[in-house]
């Protein structure tokens, strides 16, 4: 059976940015753009030219794509001509294959907000879409709250719509601009809409996930007809964010009932890019990647219980609703206090340590980790500082260096301009190959600014390490986290530090102690120990 | 019309601590259960007694509540009788009033990963119900597997669910534990169980979120004719998490598809406090709240300042798709003061400050928020500190004392005994009534231990404030919280503290910083401060 083809609209660098506090810089656009090409996707939106200077400058320097670059507008105002609108014209000269325009079809939002009549609004959109198809652009009418003008005055939103599709749109776009449509209702007004107005082979979808339900509506659209799909990568967007196409994408091509009915341009092999793309926006907008998202999240393939272990050992695919491979995730089997032997030499073997199945150490581990656990480690999250403990337990951890002492001073005081300054400082004292070293460090960044204690603390160990310091600056913190694990006076800190190096190998560990810095330094340590142990630097 | 009855299951205590990372304390297990029997959820599953030390606690110390509390477990294992298995005695012994127990119906989880015959698996499932019914509890079956199960072989599949109905299951749980059935195949195998096998009054839904639309597909089971749909608040879960009871209940109680047809315990009223439950859940956990969560993040109802604000000032139904007070959230409306006077105006006569509607310090005050907020800081938890800084700006912040300069030190050696020891150091300064006072202290509990520097600052600090030493006496730091607001190396330190006094008020202050001892002493010299305006203590 020949299978209907489904197009997949991004639009991550125009609706995407209108998240609170997002504003990609013309080099992220490119960037991105470039990565969605890979992924092949039909459409990059890019913008909105004339409307924002960055927005301008990136239709200037787009990158060549195999996806068609797209250009955001809305319909000429009243009063002008769509040759003489000088909004339309900034969105037409930025020499895009295909133009988006949005424009009204709910009664309200035409006499109330715009202020024009019902009859003004569709030669609006009419003169617009002919204007772009004139200039030779594949043109695509956003139905600005079209479930909600449908509910109002459906008779009148259709005609907008099909104002459009005579005027040659390419495709005409509902979108639930509100978000607050759920999927049957969805399903219900596109089924008719495909029914008495536009083909399904010229209707798109544009859902908001106000309702926790925006792949949902997206998927309940396709079932209705449309053939279109818009949203953004990891569901970026204004209030809740829009259809999240790092679910959708998985979701056409993995799951049966889709990938036996439908095409797109992205293929198995792309799709495996599916989890760095994800990151790599994350990266961009400087986000800790959600560990609980769809496909792609560190912990969507984490399993904990541990009485089924020796099971998803044995079946994998009888405990994952997809094998991880195929968006480019992994499998990850957690330590937890729930966690029994056969959990345990999965995990150790997974770090590389075989241990036999009727190795004593096992139990010994066993009984140290649900110990340590009850003092406020955990080992589910520091990987690392699990992996490193183990091999203590197993006598497979080599002795690099030996701290022995620090002293960290922290003061705020006034300085000679009688301002107020924060300062500190750390003297590390550590043995590397018999011989004693002294370091000192202080907090101050390259402009100036205290980083506090524990920067000063990190600097002042990594300073002189002999012979590891190349591996040393090969690692980086990416990220620190502080948890109270008991509140009050008794208060017990934890500290997580995430590092990275240059080989993109990524690590946690984790310190505790009711002293916060102690408890970083616990972590610190661990984090250069993990790196030396996964360079295979020999003593 | 009658209204059919929904019945609405939270396992945030039990499933949602499958979450990595999530270990609820007794404490942190009873609160949240305080706060769902306000909601007036029908069920709260208190977690699995006898596998879980905590959990058998939190059933010894459960609140008194309107929702049934109920005990997690498994079916009886083969080769004991429903009395003789000591797992599921430990279950019934907790005493609760319900009982959810999780059995198999897939074939390859009993032959494989059980390891017994398929008629054992169903002589289990009945013999453990009928137990639960002849000990006068509600007994739930969660049929783990199911869909996966129901596709693999329905008839069996189905003959579990009859032999627990059969036995006296109030709810047969049809559970997607894997979480990759979208809502159309869960709408299908729903309608298809309730037609041949449970009647739909007996029928509930256990989704999880791995594919995004496990919100979606809980519906889609209502639809179906499930009456018990399970959760957790926040979609809290192992892997993606499960399905998200802060967005269910909105959606059922507020849309109108829903609202028409179905009644739940929980009311209108009662709605409103979601938003303040949902938040409460992140404080437990420590987490920042997701700002674009549905119905009760901080941007569900965040308006970008554009081409409609008049519009959606005018009539806001318009543009959001449910009010945000049923819900306890509140809109936003970025770049225009008009929508935040009202709102800081009703926050400062809170804190017992009168200022006119058309004074100018609102505006100023309004723009400083912002700007604050943007650095990290956080008033709507750390109200005492909100207090105080909008007092220094209508001008009615006394200057009780100054601090001139702090000094603290962090140290770890070894001792005399070669025991390595940990002590911190602090000095202050401070200038009270025109007079110098240096103090000092060390983190040195009653028992020896190291507190860490904040303990030692925080000693320093009311060691010598003068005539203010009796006020500061009688306050107590409860709890002490710190988040990272910005990850990797440009970290930004965000400290909350908790203090309460002897007449049972209780504040809490925030101090952020790159430096956490500084971010630490900030929220500490602002605890101290409230105190002293609280007490009314004059110049």
């Amino acid at each position: 059976m020949a299978k209907d083809l489904l197009f997949i609209f991004d639009t991550t660098l125009r609706d995407g940015q209108q998240t609170q506090g997002v504003q990609f810089s013309t080099n992220e656009k490119v960037e991105i753009a470039e990565a969605l090409d890979s992924l092949g996707v039909d459409y990059v939106e890019g913008g909105w030219p004339g409307a924002n200077p960055i927005d301008s400058e990136f239709f200037d320097n787009a990158p060549e794509m195999r996806s068609k670059l797209t250009a955001f507008g809305m319909t000429k105002r009243t009063g002008y001509s769509a040759e003489n609108d000088s909004v339309l014209a900034a969105v037409i000269n930025s020499g895009t294959e295909a133009v988006s325009l949005v424009g009204k079809t709910h009664v309200f939002h035409v006499t109330q907000a715009l202020g024009i009549s019902k009859d003004e609004n569709i030669e609006n959109i009419k003169a617009s879409i002919a204007h772009l198809v004139a200039n030779g652009r594949e043109a695509i009418f956003d139905a600005e709250h079209f479930f909600d003008g449908y509910n109002a005055d459906p008779e009148y939103a259709l005609m907008c719509l099909k104002a459009a599709l005579d005027a040659g749109a390419r495709w005409v776009v509902l979108c639930d601009t509100n978000g607050g449509t759920l999927p049957d209702e969805i399903y219900k007004t596109v089924a008719q809409v495909a029914r008495v107005a536009i083909p399904g082979s010229h209707l798109g979808i544009h859902a908001h996930n106000d309702t926790e339900t925006a792949v949902a509506g997206t998927l309940a659209a396709v079932e209705a007809g449309a053939r279109h799909i818009q949203g953004t990568l990891n569901g970026l967007g204004e209030r809740c964010g829009n259809a999240n196409l790092t679910s959708l994408i998985p979701a056409i091509l993995l799951k049966g009932t889709y990938r036996n009915r439908f095409e797109t341009r992205i293929n198995d092999e792309a799709l495996e890019g599916l989890t760095r793309i994800s990151r790599l926006l994350d990266d961009i907008l400087n986000r800790v990647p959600l560990k609980q998202a769809p496909y792609v999240g560190s912990s969507a393939f984490a399993h904990k219980a541990g009485l089924h272990v020796s099971a998803i050992v044995k079946n994998p695919t009888t405990y994952e609703h997809i094998d991880p491979i195929t968006v480019g995730n992994s499998r990850f089997i957690l330590m937890s206090n729930q966690a029994g032997r056969s959990t345990l030499r999965k995990r150790l073997s997974e770090a590389g340590l075989q241990v036999e199945q009727d190795d004593h150490s096992l139990s010994r581990i066993l009984a140290l980790v649900k110990e340590r656990e009850s003092e406020g480690y955990t080992y589910d999250i520091a990987q690392g500082s699990f992996e490193l403990f183990a091999r203590k337990e197993l006598g497979q951890m080599p002795d690099f260096f030996n701290v022995k002492r620090y002293k960290v001073t922290v003061e705020r005081r006034e300085n000679n301009f009688n301002h107020e300054i924060t300062l500190s400082e750390a003297v590390v004292v550590v043995e590397v190959d018999g011989e004693r070293k002294l370091s000192v460090s202080e907090s101050v960044d390259e402009l100036g600014s205290d980083r506090g204690p524990v920067n000063a603390l990190a600097k002042a160990l990594a300073k002189d390490l002999g012979r590891y310091s190349e591996n040393i600056n090969d690692m980086r913190l990416v990220d620190y986290k502080v948890r109270i694990t008991q509140g009050g006076t008794e208060a017990i800190t934890r500290v997580i530090i995430d590092s990275e190096d240059s080989q993109g190998r990524r690590w946690s560990t984790v310190g505790v102690s009711a002293n916060i810095v102690d408890a970083s330094f616990e972590a610190l340590l661990d984090a250069i120990r993990w790196k030396l142990v996964h360079d295979n630097v020999t003593l």
